[in-house]
């Protein structure tokens, strides 16, 4: 099976380094910009172009890894060929694809990529969407190379899995910058934190169930406490309202036990 | 250097434990509740008493680990005391303990303790505070036994730390619930979002800067992704009002690079 890839940012070095090792053969890489695509192509020791009208249409698979923005656009650019084409989104529904190409669906690995960072592919849930059985089992045959963890998910069901990757992932990034800040603010480094932020997760990840390890002062309704962290607030008044509807939500999930 | 434990909770389980193994003479447990008490004397083959006015008093060291608002009402009734008083709470001034005892102080440990799941001492970042320069001193002794994360932190220095442990662990954790949440409503378990999950908090940790690690639409301001997220949110409409409160946060935050 050969295999072009659309696009150069993270997901696509990763996933395209990936296929690689599992001995799928990448032989193109097309991107906008050069640079990335210069870098990820000589990485991967592939021809690169810069000019979609370029591509090779004679691969097997077309892997569109770009911003959901651009998905439609580039498409409508690649409308002649052939083989399977995927994008790798958690938001944009498979039909982003029809009247376009006759053998296309959805490859969606369920993770964080960062450029410097390795990661173990093995372990990333993938989800898959076809738009026949053929493809699909095709699909598989992929993921299944790269991945132990490949499931089926519709695109109603991929966005609500993107949705969850919001709360559990961007959400909670955005509360450790937070959480550094307030350290900071008392002249503390964000490292005092590391044993708290790594237990946390695994006190979750082990029990399966985080409400069951909820604990601090909006659990145990402790209003004197609360009222202390919103007075502390002062001084940064945005984190506030942060502070009041989390705790409220808190509460009300407590309430629904 | 003996020790007399007040309290049998988590903290006070794995505190006591620790301090133990470090050589320390745990000499007596005091715990309101009989079972706890016993169980907590049990594992730790000391004498207990549930009656605060059969507490030893000739103890070296005093630690008091209960719920906040019980301490200043507790310690009430162990003015006599000779020895060093500490509590272990993150909100709770030192000054809860002035005019009640002639040395007097603070140990907190700045993490989440739960009582089925052991901890390292060693790497837990524990904040120290006493009325005296020689309390202190002999503070630093014992914590320096059982972490080597030791430092001073004044009573408001405390209280952010612990503000920002409510971010960074409560926050956070309630976060991966409700994230568990819609993943379930969409029919996958909670384990799908494990690489997830670990990778997010690893990233912040080794980046020591979450902010540069920050993700997903509300980064980009993807508004058309941000809508469908909330149209899905629909039949959560709680969960609606964080998803804006903690997207609107992140763009403020892009915005003050």
């Amino acid at each position: 099976m050969t295999i072009v890839f659309i696009g150069a940012g993270n997901l696509a070095a990763h996933l395209s380094k990936a296929l690689q090792n599992a001995g799928f053969e990448i032989v193109q890489l097309y991107s906008r910009t050069e640079a990335s695509a210069k870098e990820l192509a000589f990485s991967l020791k592939v021809p690169y172009t810069t000019n979609i009208h370029c591509v090779a249409n004679d691969a097997s698979l077309y892997i569109i890894s770009v911003i959901d923005d651009a998905v439609s656009s580039l498409s409508e650019n690649l409308t002649s060929l052939n083989g399977l084409v995927v994008h790798t989104s958690g938001s944009l529904p498979m039909e982003v694809f029809s009247n376009k190409f006759k053998n296309f669906g959805v490859l969606y690995p369920l993770q964080t990529f960062s450029k410097t960072r390795p990661v173990d592919f093995q372990n990333i849930p993938v989800f898959l969407e076809a738009n026949t059985e053929d493809s699909l089992q095709r699909l598989r045959q992929v993921a299944g190379a790269i991945s132990h963890k490949v499931s089926y998910a519709s695109s109603e069901e991929r966005m609500q899995l993107h949705l969850a990757a919001v709360f559990g992932c961007n959400f909670v990034n955005h509360l450790y910058h937070l959480s550094a800040q307030i350290a900071r603010d008392a002249g503390f480094d964000f490292d005092v934190l590391t044993p708290l932020i790594l237990e946390t997760a695994h006190k979750a990840l082990v029990s399966g169930n985080p409400k069951e390890m909820q604990t601090g002062p909006a659990i145990r309704n402790d209003i004197k406490i609360m009222q202390k962290h919103l007075e502390f607030l002062i001084s940064r008044p945005e984190y506030k309202e942060i502070y009041s509807t989390l705790s409220e939500s808190i509460a009300l999930s407590n309430r629904q036990q």
